[in-house]
């Protein structure tokens, strides 16, 4: 793979031509996301014709607007015309406004009307990732007929391995997968071959919901229905994985405390990197405050017993990691559709119950630890303190995600980074109360 | 979804029976999940026999194990005799050793090889969830014999959209989609169809790598090679999918320091609840026991100037939500290949770059907020001390994860809640020098 990036260095454009023709579309565009953006220009422009569509089709979206900006204007009208509809909906999408209307227009009436329509759903349906162009079935076909018009209405369509069914007024009343056309006797009819189970999706349906269901039927792809009911299209397990992934780390880097960068990292410019991690960490900060605050009004006790700040971080440290495990997991069995909201109370009790067993651990560990070193009343201080904080953080890190989901907030966005700044300051409000009680101070 | 809940709460028998057949295998499925073991049980062996094989291949492994436990042993043959070769393999693989090696010899000799063979590939091998079942075609074969041998030997064959093509010598020379053979001319040979791109994953290669990588090509499978080279499976594209999410799930759930629970959350006992949290919440304890002793170190220091203490939460907070954020993105790039142990130096200088940004930022919007309060020396010390805790953070958080994955351990296991533990006791002694220094204590 570094191979293209010598043969640049060493500027060797005939051995780039000759790679070019002799590597597969999935290895050069691997490369190209490897060489300087300039560089990345100019070897796309060297990519055999009838491959560098292929290729194009391969890059992330960024790359893909970085590419075009470099082509001359046949030839990015080219591309656009011959992708699929929902790339080119989706690459269009996170362009300039003005810049993607002018490219839309360069399309032709066919393929601008598709494209139009997808983006004329709202953002993250299921509308928009779609494929609008599919082959539609009916129950009355005898099976060779079905597969005759698969062959000839099917060509350079990309949902090829599903087929909407519909009955004779039009109402989709069931899918089948290519396979099972394939092995089905052809002087059968389609409609014989359709089992009790319609599923569909529609188009307004959020795309991470409408993917995960697909994945679950277990077919190919779903039929698409609009508001109406009308079938206006088909979602491919293709699309329906990436959307899967791209949610997924959403959720991994909202774990982490910060946003997705919507961008390959390397391909992140330094500002973007810094911007997806800035907000959170303005949000944290403030919270963070708090502690500070809770602190200050216990100046005094700590004045005291100065031992006591020997432990703050240890304890809150723990209550935030006890309030993340909480939060995580129960983030990810509601994005596996494990847990429902109405499971509410079941995971409560269940939370706290693990907090309590976490917390009776930690502490009964921390006393001989402790004891010895510090005191037996300051043991006595730290085990109690643990064992309170780790069932509150434990019951904090599972209801705030299942609230935020309910009332329609990403629960990614109240996950770990922010229980844990919020344990943090009601831990210290715990522990010092603790400690005044205990050390009667 | 909850009506089989209120079926069975209703003891309405034959309410359940009707609800079994007008409801669809997934709906089943789902609604099993969320009833009590007892009723589940109950449940599944009212369902018709042409359909519970189909529900039961629906579950997560623990209902799949749970419920043959409470059925008859003939029954218990007829669905293993009957399930995906992949998917058996997967059910036995968590079984005890015992109990699946008297469950393998009650399968037919064919089932039983099969089997056997793919638990005799390395674990989270390629291998293990490969279809050992798949229809080779041959590059001299026309169109036409190519759809006939489909027909005939594709029957109950799970890897039927993508087929394996092997020159007169029996070696791979690339792989043609289903689609493609439908839409191309009878007449034709299969030969004439292929590109000149080859795609294989090995047995004994990383499941995870061999998913994304098929995912990549775009391929709805891809022939699976063993050590010699010999054709042995294809890995499928929803195996490969199912993959993928696991090691998505793993990798957020470590992001928030918990281990994997391999259960539907609702099913998992409190037990495995504690135990798959209490590992990690150890580790982290003693990882979080050097911040008492540096504190105990500087508590001279910390008694001269208590407000010293007031800052401590905040400043660790942010440090190591810097350095979770480090961690999480270049894991995250990581897992979806846009970075490698190669591109360490490049992804170094940035994340210093970056974090010093962020350094700088929050340092620069502490001063007049803590100044007035609590002086202006102070004030620098805590700026100065978030600009150099923020850089050490985004370097620890990168360098670390990339250098794990190197020495061949999963990097989610240095990410987020470790990082931000190392941080927390470096950052303090930080702070207290830089405080020493300013403020000449």
């Amino acid at each position: 793979m570094e191979k293209l990036s010598e043969l640049i260095e060493q500027r060797d454009l005939k051995g780039i031509r000759q790679w070019l023709v002799d590597t597969g579309s999935l290895e050069i565009a691997e490369a190209l996301t490897r060489v300087e953006p300039e560089q990345r220009a100019l070897t796309f422009r060297l990519i055999p014709k009838d491959r560098s569509l292929d290729v194009f089709e391969m890059l992330d979206v960024p790359y893909q607007q970085e590419i075009l900006s470099t082509l001359r204007d046949s030839n990015v009208r080219d591309i656009l015309e011959n992708m699929e509809p929902d790339d080119r909906a989706k690459l269009l999408d996170e362009m300039p406004p003005a810049l993607a209307k002018q490219l839309l227009e360069g399309l032709s009436f066919k393929e601008r009307r598709l494209t139009s329509m997808l983006l004329g759903y709202p953002e993250n349906s299921a509308g928009r990732i779609m494929s609008p162009e599919f082959v539609e079935l009916h129950g009355e076909m005898f099976i060779k007929d079905a597969m005759e018009k698969v062959r000839t209405s099917g060509r350079g369509v990309e949902a090829i391995y599903s087929f909407p069914i519909t009955d004779d007024k039009g109402r989709l009343s069931g899918t089948i997968d290519l396979g099972d056309l394939v092995m089905a006797d052809p002087l059968q009819k389609v409609g014989d071959l359709l089992t009790e189970e319609k599923y569909s999706v529609t188009t307004d349906q959020d795309q991470v919901e409408a993917s995960r269901f697909l994945l679950e039927t277990g077919f190919a792809a779903l039929p698409v229905l609009d508001s109406d009911n009308h079938l206006v299209g088909v979602l491919t397990f293709d699309d329906a994985m990436e959307v899967l992934r791209e949610s997924d780390t959403e959720d991994i880097l909202r774990t982490g405390a910060s946003e997705p960068l919507n961008a390959p990292y390397l391909s992140a410019s330094l500002f973007m990197l810094a911007r997806t991690r800035a907000v959170w960490l303005l949000v944290l900060a403030l919270a963070a405050t708090l502690t500070v605050n809770v602190l200050n009004i216990f100046q005094v006790t700590l004045q005291s017993v100065i031992k006591l700040s020997l432990f703050i971080p240890l304890l809150i440290g723990i209550g935030g990691n006890i309030g993340s495990q909480s939060a995580t997991i129960i983030i990810r069995a509601m994005a596996l559709g494990e847990v429902y909201f109405s499971d509410l109370l079941k995971v409560l009790v269940r939370e706290i119950r693990v907090g309590f067993l976490l917390g009776l651990i930690l502490g009964a560990l921390s006393l001989p630890v402790v004891g010895p070193f510090f005191g037996w009343d300051m043991a006595v201080v730290l085990g109690s303190s643990l064992l309170s904080i780790a069932t509150l953080a434990a019951f904090a890190g599972s209801v705030l995600p299942m609230f935020a989901k309910r009332i329609g907030i990403d629960p990614a966005v109240v996950s770990a980074p922010i229980i844990s700044t919020l344990v943090d300051a009601s831990g210290l409000i715990i522990y010092f109360l603790i400690a005044k009680a205990i050390l009667n101070i």
